[in-house]
């Protein structure tokens, strides 16, 4: 047992930023700052010698050295950026400290040498940092409430940071050798062991579950918490208890991890790499399993829960389906909610008394039915708990502009989310609306609970387009307008709208649609219209935006640096016309015989794109009613790259005359069509970097088929 | 002897297009374009059977049938683009009418085949057309004066263009078989010879000289015949008359076509091709030489003049030259005019009974001392004279927009001007403003004067510039606003000036000063501007331009189409600052070191095409007085094809942290510089097509040398 004094001081859990008293914020903060780094600090004290900091714990990360002092150089990187400061305090330090946190991946080592500060430096760095930092909480001027926009949002962000590394560096200690740590009065696992609860099933109805966090929230948020998402959640069975070591050794017992057919892909790619046979924390011994804590071995807590990756959790569930006959797999975010809404246990983290979570009560887990949340146990706390749901974006979604890395690079459907938090998990970690992910081999203190359901949603897409021609063209359709050029596709629909005056309706059809914003915009007036590009990744915007998903895309500002966009149809006040598009890949010059009986066909820069405009413009004819329109624009770029020189439509000399490309539209159209009103130059922008801009007139005819 | 009856109808030599009274122009127009269509059908009734029309005189050019057509046909293109007309007369002839007028190359030969119509067919054909056209003199509405914007101009051009035809017409006549040919009483040579007079040298004091025609003029004038071109014209001889076929023969006995001394390159290249041994016309008989006229032969007319090419005539005067040890040549365009204007013969093509001209006399040469100018005989008429002058375009050279490419495709350097006209030179051909120009080895009825002088002066540049690159630059640098963004390089020395305030204005650099403008306008405020660029290129617009030409470029307005265009710095009132530049190709990243002392440094559009750019940035100090201020405007587009990944100054992250150029050069600059005020974004526009442009934000920073 501990005495009093050997307890660490108390922790705070937060900080509401809406306080309207800027002296009690700075107090607040102090002590949130001070506590965070002085915990932090404390943690590397269960480090047994110096050599301990340096010798890599595994191999895909950064010695322990890195992460000492990372957390004080992120205070000075965002702190210059939001202009707190002005310089930095160690260039040198600062410069080996930045970057290199991101998780390495098990095939993607990085065998790159650094040159490491001794301890004492960084010890010496980081009390500079701290005396910064304070001077700042104490002396900068200060507004209140503090923001997302707000220029302190970067301490509270530093301490926020520093919090996870907290964890992740307990993690890094928990991989060490033994040899290299220590016990510390401050970081004392708990004693209580036993045999595991048996484990049952909980029936949760079907319900509704409502995510994401408002800018106006008081708390601190990580910019993926932001937005909104809505969705019905099926009803479902879930395990009361997460998954105890003893009830993962009935599968490590039954051969699960040398039996192949339990294992996704990318598991069994993970288990071939590293000829795992049990979890990560259990120690075989000649009496039996142990288990590796922070910094001792124990013998095997049977009723602690487990401890896995992603895949060995999978592995577990798809076993369980197969001996059990039913759908057994993880719970998805959603569903994770949806049981925390079920058992009233949103303000969980609040309560200290109420779960192993925020350092209150253990430096380690403990056993699975010692904290109950109505009808089940652990729904928060002890470890955290891997999802089916690759993390995505909520709509809303926007990068934090001091840190735009943070989520993006994670939005590529290998990065699963895990809810709950583990017994370090402190601050913004322990909050239900955090949303930690990670690659699915990773190692956290993260286990799961498993779910009966024959349903899994499908997760909404996550990928940022970097492809520099889809993204300049979603910005183009969907994004800003530039040296005030209104919206193309939207303008030429408000042109055609006008010269179609009271013609039918019914039926319209966007040739060479892109993105396809006028295929959107014309279905404000039609029945029915139909979206056809050469190119089935443009149509590929236009068929994910119709699903109710955001365009996500990146756009240069200079060089390698990005902006991250995101558009939906709602944003635009288009949602309403989602139901009546429809988009195909499809050639213009060779057109199914289906799109057929259109009132009104738009081609909007696809002539001088086509390898046989004449082809097309000879049986446009053929899709059109008789008194249909056919618009077309273009800039009339005629490139031999696209279009071979004897099939250009116009742009040369004819019979020793110039004829232009309007020359040869009437003469190709004359044998269906007559000109309707006068040719008009709509200008468009499309966007490349941040100062660059392709800035073209694109010229519009209306073309009436009158045979 | 022909009676009066024979005589061919009076042919009026030109008209006055500032009447003031329609129906006194409809008949004087309707006259004139009567007279010369009936003329030109008159001089195909000297051939002998149709299929004379239909085998080639040449194989150079088409069958005479072509030409027979070809200049109804012109007449309806071209009142097809003033919208006199609405509609084709005939589709299919026009189609094979239209164009093939070319002068073919020896060396060029095209061997196309085409299904001509008949003769009678064109004869319909052309009635066709002489109702049309004489229709819309007689009823078409008409405001006076007749000018160059004038949609009745293309009727004036219609019958200009016959005249034209009607004189090469008669050359390919001349140039056929003998059996298709046949005496026609309105086509009757001289029958006036003898033995040539002695040629003698006439002295020519030194003068001035002035060519160009006002657009004002109210005479009909082709392109090339207006602006303005003035001309200092040293003291000169001229040989009194032009060189007889019996002075010629002196060269041809000298054996001048055998000796490849006498010739130049290009021909020594006719000769090796043609094998030619003496003059085309000129024809060997058992009993001395005979002369091909149009329709006959006849016994030698020794003191006619000879008929020759350039290289003929060039070959003759370097033999002459060798033999009497004399600078001779021929004359240049300009000293053509200055004997013209010392012998007072301006009025001369207004006077019938004056020169051999505008078929007032003959339909052939005649002795070159029948018609005396002053000291001279023949300065026009008789034969063209060959000139030592490429044609090229007079300052204010504008292309007549219904025929852009009557003049522009002969400013290469290869089409010598003729000057004086031909016996059958008519109308606007007959004027001493006229310039018509061939490729050097064409035949026309065309000879020689020879002078004597030590200077041949530079002939100013005739080339477009084509190339894209070079003319987009050109058109941004000198030419038009688009999107009424300002001129780019003038705002960037607006701005510079700004910055600068009373600080030294002696020498500026203008880095990367591609065309040069910003150089230009920094010397309106600097005693010296040295504009540096890699591109020597570049450095030849600006080059050009202080040197008092005009930069001529292309610019393509739809695929193949073109506007040309043109800009002396007196359009931009820069005359005055030519004088202060200078212009050195050069590399930024390695600087000669004479480039030094400098007030102020511009480095505009540069630093991201650089592929050191700190070198650059490095040692730009070493440039610039302590005092001195650098410039540095850039849109930042960082691409590696022009700076390899590792040498950007930003653009990427850098520390974890974006890292922006602006960053980069305050890491780079601040040993020497420090920044002075704000950064701002200065706009440009770079046209590519009529309907696409680059639309760029430049971002201007100025940084004080300090140190």
């Amino acid at each position: 047992m501990t005495t009093a004094d050997d307890r660490p001081p108390a922790f705070p859990r937060g900080i509401n930023l809406h306080g309207d008293d800027p002296q009690a914020m700075r107090r607040q903060l102090r002590a949130y700052f001070t506590s965070t780094f002085d915990r932090y600090e404390s943690l590397f004290e269960t480090l047994a010698c110096d050599a301990a900091y340096y010798e890599h714990a595994i191999p895909l990360r950064h010695p322990l050295i890195f992460y000492f002092g990372h957390t004080a150089t992120f205070f000075v990187n965002k702190l210059l950026l939001t202009h707190l400061i002005d310089e930095r305090l160690d260039p040198r330090i600062e410069s080996v400290f930045a970057v290199g946190v991101d998780e390495m991946s098990w095939d993607d080592l990085n065998e790159e040498r650094y040159d490491w500060p001794s301890v004492a430096e960084v010890k010496a760095y980081r009390a500079k940092v701290r005396a910064m930092v304070t001077r700042l909480i104490d002396e900068a001027p200060l507004s209140l409430p503090i923001d997302w926009n707000h220029p302190w949002w970067a301490i509270v962000m530093g301490i926020e940071h520093e919090r996870i590394h907290l964890e992740t560096s307990s993690v890094l200690i928990r991989q060490h050798k033994l040899a290299y740590v220590k016990p510390h009065p401050h970081w004392r696992p708990c004693t209580e062991a036993g045999a595991a609860p048996d484990n049952s099933l909980v029936k949760i109805p079907a319900g509704s579950v409502v995510l994401g966090k408002d800018k106006s929230s008081p708390r601190y948020g990580w910019d993926n918490e932001y937005g909104r998402h809505e969705a019905d959640v099926a009803a479902f069975q879930a395990s009361r208890h997460l998954v105890s070591n003893q009830e993962f050794l009935t599968f490590v017992e039954a051969g699960g991890y040398s039996h192949p057919g339990y294992w996704e892909d990318e598991g069994k790619e993970w288990l071939d790499f590293t000829h795992a046979e049990h979890p990560s924390f259990w120690v075989p011994a000649s009496n039996g399993w142990r288990l590796r804590l922070m910094t001792e071995e124990i013998p095997m807590p049977w009723n602690w829960p487990v401890e896995t990756n992603y895949h060995e959790a999978k592995a577990f569930c798809r076993w369980k389906a197969a001996s059990s006959g039913q759908p057994v797999r993880l719970p998805t975010e959603d569903e994770w909610q949806r049981l925390l809404d079920h058992a009233g246990q949103r303000e969980v983290a609040d309560r200290a008394d109420h779960a192993n979570l925020q350092l209150a009560h253990f430096a380690s887990s403990c056993p699975v039915d010692r904290f109950a949340h109505g009808d089940f146990f652990d729904l928060t706390g002890n470890v955290w708990q891997w999802t089916e749901t690759p993390i995505y974006p909520f709509e809303g979604f926007d990068v934090h502009p001091i840190y735009d890395d943070f989520t993006t690079p994670t939005f590529d459907g290998r990065h699963n989310l895990m809810k709950g938090g583990s017994w370090i998990s402190c601050g913004n970690e322990a909050e239900p609306e955090s949303r930690y992910a990670f690659r699915r081999h990773f190692f956290q203190h993260a286990g799961f609970r498993y779910v009966v359901s024959k349903e899994l949603k499908h997760v909404p897409g996550s990928h940022y387009e970097t492809d520099k021609l889809l993204s300049e063209y979603a910005e183009f359709h969907y994004g800003d307008s530039y040296f005030d050029v209104p919206n193309f596709p939207k303008a030429l629909v408000d042109l055609a709208i006008d010269a179609l005056g009271d013609t039918p309706r019914r039926k319209a059809l966007d040739l060479g649609c892109a993105s396809g914003r006028a295929t959107f915009e014309l279905a404000r007036h039609f029945d029915l219209v139909t979206g056809i590009d050469f190119s089935a990744r443009f149509i590929g915007q236009g068929v994910a935006l119709a699903r109710g998903e955001s365009l996500r895309y990146t756009l240069v500002d200079e060089g390698e640096l990005v902006q991250y966009k995101s558009r939906s149809l709602a944003d635009l006040d288009l949602q309403d016309t989602a139901g009546k598009v429809e988009f195909f890949q499809g050639d213009a010059c060779n057109l199914k015989p289906q799109f057929t009986d259109y009132d009104f066909i738009m081609a909007a820069n696809l002539i001088d794109r086509l390898y046989q405009p004449a082809r097309f413009l000879e049986s446009v004819h053929e899709r059109l009613n008789l008194g249909g329109m056919l618009m077309i624009a273009s800039p009339y770029t005629w490139l031999t790259e696209h279009t071979p020189r004897a099939d250009w439509l116009g742009g040369f000399k004819k019979d020793g005359e110039n004829f232009g490309t309007l020359n040869g539209l009437k003469a190709v159209l004359g044998a269906h069509f007559e000109p309707v009103g006068e040719p008009c130059d709509v200008p468009f922008v499309i966007r490349e970097t941040r100062h660059k801009f392709q800035h073209t007139l694109s010229e519009a005819t209306f073309w009436k088929r009158v045979r």
